[in-house]
C-alpha cells in the first residue's frame, strides 16, 4: 500500500509534464495570416465535432448508467461508469485541443528548420500520450481510494470495473464516430475533388478539404487516444481483479502492482520524450526511435525493482514475473515489426499486391484479400507463445495460481510504453495537418519538403501504433477473459475451476453469436462510411455548382457546411452499430447465462482480434501498394497499375481506419460489459 | 437391428436407380459431329483431371493411412480411412463420368425440346446424387457390419470414424483442387480471351475454353459431390456415436437410426426425381422445384413411422424427436431462402452493390464486403435457434441426455433430401456445359435459347446447393463437436460433464489457432487460384502468338495443353493448403492436448462456417450485381457501372468457388481428424 502515493504522484507529475509541453507548444510562432486562417478553421471544426460527439455520447452514457444502476442495483458501478466516461472524454478533449493548436505551430516552425517542426509536433503529440495515461491511472487510483481500497483492497477492484466499461463505452463511439468521420470526409473530398473536378489533394478550392483535415484529428488522435485510455484502464482493472486471489501471499501488493507498473512506464516515457530531437538532414524516424528506445530501456530497468519489491513472497521467485514483463515488452516490438512487414513496401506482401495491380483492380483486390487473411497468422502465433510463455513463467514462480498473474504482468509490460507510443501516434495527424496548412497557405517549396518528410514519418508511426494497439488488445483478451471467469467464481463462491461446458447448446450458441457479432459490426461500420460519404459528395457537388467563381479560385467554398454535414452524418451513423455491441453481450448473458457469456466473450474477442488484424493489415498493405506504384514501379502514376492501386487504397480506407480500429475497442468493450454485469448472468 | 437390411437394400436400390438413369441418359441422341468433338474434348479433360487428382490424393492418403495406423495402432481405423477415401472417390468418378456424358446429350436434346434437354440434364445430375448418398450410406453400413456392429453395436461406431476422415480427406482435396482448377481456367480464359483479345465467352478460338468447361465439372460436380458425401458420412457417424449413450433406453436402435433416416431420405429423393418434367414454355425451375417439393413431403412423411418405431421407449415420447427432424428440414428451406436473399438481384443486398458500382470498382468492392459480412448474421441466428430448439425438444422427449440426440435428429432431417439437392446441383454444370457445346458447335439460335434457359436455372440450383451445404455443415458442427466430447468422455471413462476449462492458457491458445487457421487457409486457397491462373494466361498468350491463323478461325488451338497446364497447376497448388488443415489439428491435439483440441475444434468450426458464409454470399452477390447491371440497370453493359461490376465478379470468383466451398469441407475435416485421433490427445 505504501506505493499507492507514488502512483498518484506520478499521475500528477505526468499532468504537469503535459502542461509544460502544452505551454512550450503554445509559445511557438503561429506563422502567417493565411496559415492561421486555415488552422483556425480546422480547430473550429475539430472542436465542434468533439463537442457534439461528446454530447451524443453523454446522452447515451446517461441512459446506460441508469439502466446499469437499475440492473445491478449498485451505485458504485454507476459512479465508476460515469467517472470512466468523463475521464476518457477529458483526456480526449485535452489531447485534441493541443493537437489542433500544434499543427499551425509545426507549419510555422517548418519555415525555420526541420528540428523545430519535429519537436513541436512531437510535444503536441506527447500531451495526448501523457494526458491519456495519467488520467487513466489517476481515475483508477481515485476510485480505488474512494471505494475504500486502502482498507479492504480485495473488494474495491470489482467495484471499479464500471470505470473500464465507461472508458470503453466512450472509446467505442469515439473511435467509431471518428473513424466514420475521417473516412467519409476523405472519400467525399477525393471522389468529387480529385476524380470529378480534377483538382489536387489539399486544394483550398475543395469545400471538403477542411473536413478532411479535421478528420485526421478526430480519427487518429481522439479515437486512438480513447482506445488506449481504455486499454490501460481495463487491463489495470483486470489485473487488479486477478490480484485479489493473491492476497494470501502478497497482501495488497498484488492488487496495486498494475498501477505501480503503469506509473513506472509513465516515468520512463516522460524521460524518453525529452530525447526526441531531429537533425536537418536526418530521418525524423530515427529521432522518434531514439526516444522510444530510451523509454523501453528505462521501462525494462524500472520494472526490475518494482517486481522485486512487490512480487516476492514466501516461496515465490519474482524473477519469473520480471521475465513475464520482459515478454510483454518484447511482444510489443514483435507486433510493431510484424505490422511493418505486412504493410510496408519494403517487404513481400505489399509488393505482391503492387504486382497484381498490373492486371487491374480485380487482381489487386484478390491479392489484398489474400495478404490480409494471411497477416493474421504470425501475430496469433506470437500472441499464443507470449500467453503460454508468461503463464509458464508465472507457474514456475512458485506462486499458487501464479500462471494467470504471469500473463497479467506481461500485459503490464506491453503497456508500459503506452504514453510514448501514443505521443508518436498523435504526432501523425499533427504533421499531416501541418502539411495541409503549408500546402493551402502557399508556403515556399522548401517548407513543404520539410513537412512532407515529417508527414511520411507520421504515416509510419500511425501504422505502428495500430499494430501496438491490436497487439495489446490481443494480449489483454486472455487477461480480461480470465478476470471474468475469476469474478464469476467469486460470485458463485467456487473454489476450483469454473466449468464452462462447451458441449452445452447454449454455450455453443453463445460462441456462435460472439463470432457473428464481429462480422455484423464490421459490416455496419464499413457501410456507415459509405453512407456518410454520400452526404459529403452531394454537398461538395452542390457547392461546385452553386458558388460562382469557386473553381477559378475567386470565391471561397463554405468549408463549415461540409464539416457540419460530416459531423452530423458520422454521429448519426455511429449509434446503431455501437448499440449493437453494447446490447448483444447483455442479451446473451441475460438469456443464455454466465457460461454462454464466457463462450461469447472468448470467441468474440478472438474473432475480433483476428478480423481487426485482417482489416488493419489488408488496408495498410493496399495503401502502401499504391504508394509503391507511385514511386515509379509498374508504370508509376497514371498507369493502369496505379489506377488499380487507387481502387485498392480506397477499399482499404474504411477497413483500416474505421472498422479495424473500432474492433480493438469492441474486443475490450464486451469484456468490460460482461465483467460489470457478471452478477446478473450467474 | 431388424432395420439394418432395409438400409442395405435401399442403398442397392439407389445404385440400381442410378444405373437406370445412366442407361437412360446414355441411350439418348448424341447430336452432330461438331458437338461430339467438343464434348469428347471436355470428357477427356475432365476424366484426365480426375485420374490425376485421385492419383495425387491416393498418394497422400496412403501416407496418412500409414501415419494413422502408426499413431493409433488400430488397423480398423486405417481400413475405415481407406474405405472412406475409396468410396468417396468412386462416387465422384461415377458422377463425373455420367455428367460429362450427359452434357452432349442435353445439347443434342435441346435441338428437339426443352423438356427433353431438361430431363436428360436432371437425370445426369441424379446419378451423382444417388451414387454419392448410396455409397455413403452403404460404406458406413458395410463397415458397421464388418466391425461387428450387429454383435456389439456400441463399439463399432467409434471404429468407423476413420471412414468419415477418409471421406473428408478426399473431399478437401477434391473441392480445393476442383475449385482452384475451375477458377484458374475461368480467370485465365477471361483475362486473355475476353479482355486482351476481345473475343466472346465460349469462343472456340480461345485455347482455354475447353479447360473452362472442364472446370465447371470438376469444381461444382466432383467437388460438391465429395463435400456432401462427406457431410452425410460424417454426420451419420457422429450421430451414431451419440446413439451409443442411448443404448440403455433404445438398445441399438438409437445407433442405427441415422442410417435408417438416411435410407428414407434416399427413397423420398428417388420418387421425387421422377416428378421432374418440364414444359416447353414453362420455367425449368418450377419443374425442379416440383420434384424437390415431392421429396420434402415424402421425407417428412417417411420420418414419422421411423422416429415412432425407433425412438420410442419407456418414458420417451418420439414426437419430440420427430419435431426435431422437421426443424432440420425447415432449416434447409430457410438456408436456401437466405442464400437467395443475399445473392439474388431481386433483393436489397445485391442491388446495393449494383448501385454502389456507379461510383466505380472501389465502392462496388466496399459494398460487397459490407454485404458479405452482414450475410453471416441471419444464418447464425437461425442455426442457433435450430440447435436450441432441437436440443430443447430432445430434452422434452423424456430421454435422459436426449437433448444432444435431438440436434442429431435435426441434422438427419436436414440431410434427408441430400440426394435430390445434389442432383439439382450437378444439373448446373451439365446445363452449363451443354450451353458451351451448343455455342461452340454453331447450333441454331432456338437451341441456344433453350440451353440458355436451362443454364440460368442451373446457376440458381448451384447457388442454392451452396447454401444447403453450408447450412448442413453449420448444423453438423455442433453434432460433430459433441461427438468428440462424447468420445473423449468414453475414453477417459468420465460419467458427468467433460470439463473444458476455457480459462486455461493452452485452451485459449487452441481456440486462437483454430480461428486463425481458417483465415490462413482462405488466404492460401485464394492465392492458389491466382498462381494457377498465371500458368493459363501465359499458355493462352503463347498460343495466340505462335499458332498462325488462330484468331481468323483457320487453325485449331491446342485445347489439351491448356487442360493439362491447369490440371498440373491446380494439383500442385492444392497440396500445401490441404496439408496445413490436416496437420494443424493434429499438432494442437498432440502438443496442447484434448481440452485445447476441443476449443480448437469449436472455434475452428464456428469461424469456418462464418467465413464461408461471408465468402460464398459475398461472391454470389458480386456475381449477380454484375448480372443486374447487364440487364440494363445503371447504364447496362459497357457502362462504368458494368466495368465496376465485372471487377466485383472477378474478386468474388475465388471467394465463392474455391475458398468458401473448401471451408465447408475444412469444418468437417477438422472434426473427423480430432474424432479419429482423440485417443492420442487424452
Amino acid at each position: 500500500m505504501e506505493l499507492f502515493p507514488f502512483v498518484v504522484v506520478v499521475g500528477f507529475l505526468a499532468l504537469l509534464a503535459a502542461a509544460y509541453m502544452t505551454i512550450s507548444v503554445l509559445r511557438e510562432d503561429t506563422g502567417t495570416k493565411e496559415m492561421q486562417e486555415i488552422a483556425s478553421a480546422i480547430k473550429e471544426g475539430a472542436m465542434a465535432f468533439l463537442n457534439r460527439q461528446y454530447s451524443t455520447i453523454a446522452g447515451l452514457a446517461i441512459i446506460v448508467a441508469v439502466v446499469l444502476g437499475f440492473l445491478t442495483r449498485q451505485y458504485h458501478t454507476g459512479i465508476a461508469f460515469i467517472t470512466g466516461a468523463a475521464f476518457s472524454a477529458l483526456s480526449g478533449y485535452i489531447g485534441m485541443y493541443v493537437a489542433v493548436s500544434s499543427n499551425l505551430r509545426v507549419a510555422a516552425g517548418a519555415r525555420h528548420s526541420l528540428n523545430k517542426a519535429l519537436v513541436v509536433a512531437f510535444r503536441g503529440g506527447a500531451v495526448t500520450g501523457l494526458a491519456v495515461t495519467a488520467l487513466s491511472v489517476l481515475g483508477v487510483a481515485l476510485l480505488f481510494y474512494a471505494f475504500g481500497g486502502l482498507l479492504h483492497p480485495d473488494k474495491a477492484p470489482l467495484e471499479i470495473v464500471g470505470f473500464g466499461f465507461g472508458a470503453s463505452f466512450v472509446a467505442l463511439f469515439a473511435q467509431l464516430g471518428g473513424g466514420i468521420y475521417t473516412k467519409a470526409a476523405d472519400v467525399g473530398a477525393d471522389l468529387v475533388g480529385k476524380v470529378e473536378a480534377g483538382i489536387p489533394e489539399d486544394d483550398p478550392r475543395n469545400p471538403a478539404v477542411i473536413a478532411d483535415l479535421v478528420g485526421d484529428n478526430v480519427g487518429d488522435c481522439a479515437g486512438r487516444g480513447a482506445d488506449l485510455f481504455e486499454s490501460t484502464a481495463a487491463e489495470n482493472i483486470g489485473a487488479m481483479i486477478l490480484g485479489i486471489s493473491l492476497v494470501p501471499v502478497f497482501g495488497a501488493k498484488g492488487i496495486i502492482f498494475p498501477l505501480v507498473a503503469r506509473a513506472v512506464g509513465i516515468l520512463a516515457s516522460i524521460v524518453g520524450m525529452f530525447f526526441v530531437r531531429g537533425r536537418e538532414e536526418g530521418d525524423p524516424m530515427s529521432a522518434l526511435n531514439r526516444g522510444y528506445f530510451v523509454t523501453t530501456i528505462l521501462a525494462i530497468a524500472g520494472l526490475y525493482p518494482v517486481t522485486r519489491y512487490m512480487l516476492s513472497g514466501p516461496g515465490v521467485n519474482f524473477l519469473y514475473f520480471y521475465g513475464a514483463a520482459v515478454i510483454g515488452i518484447l511482444l510489443s516490438y514483435i507486433f510493431v515489426f510484424l505490422t511493418q512487414y505486412y504493410t510496408s513496401y519494403d517487404y513481400r506482401p505489399v509488393r505482391e499486391i503492387a504486382r497484381a495491380s498490373i492486371t487491374g483492380p480485380a487482381t489487386n483486390i484478390i491479392a489484398g484479400l489474400a495478404v490480409g487473411f494471411e497477416s493474421t497468422a504470425l501475430p496469433v502465433i506470437f500472441i499464443s507463445m507470449a500467453i503460454l510463455g508468461a503463464y509458464w513463467l508465472g507457474v514456475q514462480s512458485g506462486l499458487p495460481g501464479g500462471g494467470l498473474y504471469g500473463t497479467a504482468v506481461a500485459t503490464m509490460g506491453m503497456l508500459s510504453t503506452a504514453a510514448y507510443i501514443l505521443a508518436m501516434d498523435t504526432y501523425g495527424p499533427i504533421t499531416d495537418n501541418a502539411g495541409g496548412i503549408v500546402e493551402m497557405s502557399g508556403a515556399p517549396p522548401e517548407v513543404r519538403r520539410r513537412t512532407d518528410r515529417l508527414d511520411a514519418s507520421g504515416n509510419t508511426t500511425k501504422a505502428l501504433t495500430k499494430g501496438y494497439a491490436i497487439g495489446s488488445a490481443a494480449l489483454a483478451t486472455f487477461l480480461l477473459f480470465s478476470a471474468y471467469i475469476d469474478e464469476v467464481k467469486l460470485l458463485l463462491n467456487i473454489k476450483g475451476d469454473f466449468p464452462v461446458d462447451i458441449g452445452k447448446p447454449e454455450v455453443f450458441v453463445g460462441a456462435f453469436i460472439g463470432a457473428m457479432m464481429v462480422f455484423l459490426f464490421s459490416s455496419a461500420a464499413i457501410r456507415a462510411v459509405g453512407r456518410a460519404a454520400q452526404y459529403v459528395i452531394l454537398e461538395v457537388r452542390r457547392q461546385f455548382k452553386e458558388i460562382p467563381g469557386l473553381m477559378e479560385g475567386k470565391a471561397r467554398p463554405q468549408y463549415g457546411n461540409c464539416v457540419d454535414i460530416v459531423t452530423r452524418g458520422a454521429l448519426k451513423e455511429m449509434v446503431l452499430p455501437g448499440m449493437v455491441v453494447v446490447v448483444t453481450p447483455i442479451l446473451v448473458g441475460l438469456i443464455l447465462k454466465a457460461e454462454a457469456a464466457a463462450a461469447f466473450l472468448m470467441i468474440g474477442t478472438i474473432t475480433g482480434v483476428i478480423v481487426a488484424l485482417f482489416l488493419n493489415n489488408g488496408g495498410g498493405a493496399w495503401d502502401n501498394a499504391k504508394k509503391f506504384i507511385e514511386l515509379g514501379n509498374y508504370g508509376g502514376k497514371g498507369s493502369e497499375a496505379h489506377k488499380a492501386g487507387v481502387v485498392g487504397d480506397t477499399v482499404g480506407d474504411p477497413c483500416k481506419d474505421t472498422a479495424g480500429p473500432s474492433l480493438h475497442v469492441l474486443v475490450k468493450l464486451i469484456s468490460t460489459i460482461t465483467l460489470v454485469l457478471a452478477r446478473l448472468f450467474v
